[in-house]
């Protein structure tokens, strides 16, 4: 039982939000982060379900067949061939204190970004990592989503931007959960190769369950790779021969090195760049090398 | 180092915010829940404690100076002599990403909002409560700070609302974190006796570190009566005599029953009231009985 949505001129490009909007009073919404390229919005479909499933997964009663009707006129206000969009879904106004409205009217915005001038560098060159000190939140029941709950990724970053001053060629950082297994980047998912199995951390705890990350899963398995997906704690990860990231905005990204910078140990060193080159492969119509 | 706060008509009363407010794209901010009565705003001292402590925490940088030098504006223009104010303050906009930008110029909004209808009422005769399903999030590194990220909330709300439509007695849910301890209630911190003593959960993996809460176990100890502050157990509530809530809006409301209606259990009856109501004395000048 959707409400009628408000037209789209007051929503979708709008540079206010009402200052009792619950996305801002709560965070009680999502988010989905998109490549744009060559008049596609790359892997729309799994964004479309994961935005789909996080609204039911919340109770935010938002309209797939409004949602699907902006989606050219979206197209058409591209600002560039090859930029960033990012939909924001909330749960709108209203309410009384923490317990929604039902039913709720959402609030859809789309913003356009540009992409970051670094991507086909580190895409080519591969990065440097560092574990963030602040930990990832654990509940099981918002697992997977990508709400706008997203205080542990700004305070990962932080750590981040302040570790790549002196040391550049970090350009991720990866969050633990609270009992310090290896979980996601502050942005990216991860994959590891450990005695010569590709794994990549179960988010049955915490973080998003990533477009990118489900894709590559499926890429390698219709390659004959299976990947596993389990738990990792944070110290296996100095026992991997090789290491990437991926996200939907940029693909896939080596690691080169983990440099631990609290532990005060030497970096560890992934030789092998064999899986996400070949990785890189498979997406390079859309993700270019 | 905090930078030039913008001129207070931007802010502060501000019926919308950007819609590229770090508040509503990560939760990134704080914010606070105020009685006002009779010109004033009632314990504001350790609001505004926990309000500039969780700023340091977060990195916000807020103004010291600047936000006291906006509280006479502020009180001069409430709506009525007794109601709520809201303060809610942002990282603003700006950054990379989730990097933030530093330094950053804080978003600060304080927001009016009557009193709900039933607060005497509650005070009075108590309430009754459910346990909800929805668990709070564990993160050691953010327990306690009043952040945006409330998404538990508003899902443990939910449930709430939905159980309060058939009993309507029930007025506040209480929350377990991911490991069935006893946290708090929904807008509430929570006491109980068990064998004689009064107890309340520790906060020191997830939960608001509330200010009444702080008051309470400050007033009774200058009684005598000592606040244990311990993991409780969600089953350990069952053996209480005694079980009350407090906010700093409504104050300290006895609770009657423990309706568990998911384990399809029998309510568990509260049998006294009596710490809540020498709590409801002590504070009966600015939380009328």
């Amino acid at each position: 039982m959707s409400p009628a949505p408000q037209t789209v001129s007051d929503h979708i490009f709008s540079e206010t939000v009402s200052s009792q909007n619950r996305g801002l009073l709560y965070g009680d919404g999502l988010f989905e982060t998109i490549r744009f390229r060559s008049g596609q919005l790359l892997l729309w479909e799994p964004h479309r379900q994961r935005l789909l499933s996080g609204c039911d997964a919340l109770g935010i009663d938002l309209d797939h067949a409004y949602l699907d009707s902006l989606i050219p006129e979206i197209i058409a206000s591209a600002p560039s061939t090859d930029c960033i969009l990012k939909v924001i879904v909330t749960r709108g106004t209203g309410g009384r204190g923490y317990s929604p409205p039902s039913p709720n009217r959402p609030t859809v915005l789309f913003q356009w970004h540009a992409l970051a001038a670094d991507i086909i560098n580190n895409t080519r060159m591969g990065i440097d990592v560092i574990f963030c000190r602040h930990p990832l939140s654990v509940n099981p029941v918002t697992a997977g989503i990508k709400h706008l709950n997203r205080l542990d990724q700004v305070l990962a970053s932080r750590e981040l931007s302040a570790c790549a001053v002196h040391t550049p060629t970090v350009r991720e950082g990866l969050m633990l959960d609270v009992d310090s297994n290896l979980i996601e980047g502050t942005r990216s998912n991860v994959f590891v190769v450990i005695q010569n199995q590709l794994c990549t951390p179960e988010l049955t705890r915490c973080g998003v369950d990533g477009v990118m990350r489900n894709r590559l899963i499926e890429l390698f398995a219709s390659q004959g790779v299976e990947v596993v997906v389990r738990a990792i704690r944070h110290r296996e990860l100095t026992q991997g021969s090789e290491a990437f990231l991926c996200n939907s905005v940029f693909g896939v990204w080596p690691i080169l090195r983990l440099i631990d910078v609290h532990a005060g140990e030497e970096p560890h060193e992934f030789r092998a760049t064999t899986m996400a080159r070949m990785a890189q492969q498979w997406l390079r119509d859309d993700f270019p090398l």
